[in-house]
């Protein structure tokens, strides 16, 4: 027989994270008609999981964790609200927000999923484990592709330049240099073409 | 050292798929604002399948499999569209539609990603496999979970009516007994509260 109230917590927890479809974020689909929403974000970077696991930095990665914590890693946004990657005062009060968040969503969930939910968040948010350094490539490198194909629609919204990138961007090594060296053969041509400024041209 | 043609057709297909987030489906979000896209229910229905994998009948399954299935499963309606589940004429040309779309799309993958992905959209088509019968189960009951939340916007909108939503839906048994249990509350609640037409009532 099925624990109905278990069930029913699981449900709440379902229609919960619909708002996640609510979440703006800055970066534009790759034909810059509109931005995209953090569950579209979430389910690109899950199949990207699938299709690069081969260029993660350490091999025998566990892929359903990467893909767990990739689905799961933006729901603190519900309630948080996205904060962009170049926004610094938003950034600064974002861990307390993002942490209440946690406590708050995976707090509908029975005990022992929630447990789970909660502790795989936060391994995702510390990176110290190949799994979450090579999800955080994935969410790192994601919005780049976007940017570079959409030529650059929000780094032209928010002035965003190179150096900037290269200082937000480079992290993603840690889970995946090969993806790094990529990244930056997409930021080289995008300054090449001409929508992302060079600042520290001479 | 990266393969950089075999990273390029991963890349051309990462962005390829990006267009999952314009194909509309009929069912709207739980608040009611706007219908969801393909890559929001794909999103939905893979982070369900983490939580509720517990309810499907036969256990020990796959979960890697089953989340990789919901992933990639809806990729070929980029191409041929979605078809909502009560058009009867939609429904006669989708198959060849379909298969038609997956050469092409997973077609842009390497080649041994190109047979992966085709043949797990073909295992999750054919419903023969426990995770399969799984991951229908989730593409089934999610629609219907929006809908009893948004108080049957798109059966209003189609004139849909009780008889039809249970002959669409009664197949998710075939991987979850259980949620078919708890997909018959929704739908008698929705039919008491007045938003859903019971067409074979006395």
């Amino acid at each position: 027989m099925v624990d109905i109230d278990r069930l029913s917590q699981q449900m709440r927890f379902i229609v919960e994270i619909d708002k996640l479809k609510h979440i703006e974020r800055q970066s534009a689909l790759t034909d810059g008609t509109r931005q995209e929403n953090d569950s579209e974000h979430s389910w690109h970077i899950a199949a990207m999981a699938i299709l690069l696991s081969e260029y993660s930095n350490e091999k025998g990665i566990d892929l359903l964790k990467v893909i767990k914590m990739l689905l799961i890693h933006d729901l603190v946004e519900i309630d948080a609200g996205d904060t962009f990657l170049y926004d610094t005062l938003g950034n600064s009060t974002k861990a307390k927000r993002e942490k209440d968040a946690a406590a708050r969503i995976f707090g509908l969930l029975p005990e022992d999923q929630a447990v789970e939910m909660h502790s795989l968040w936060e391994e995702y948010e510390a990176r110290e484990s190949p799994e979450a350094r090579f999800a955080f490539a994935m969410d790192a490198i994601q919005p780049l592709i976007l940017s570079f194909h959409n030529k650059g629609w929000s780094w032209k919204k928010h002035g965003v330049v190179k150096s900037q990138i290269v200082d937000k961007k480079e992290p993603l090594k840690i889970g995946s240099r090969d993806l790094w060296e990529y990244a930056q053969t997409l930021i080289k041509r995008a300054v090449d073409d001409g929508f992302l400024i060079d600042d520290e041209a001479p």
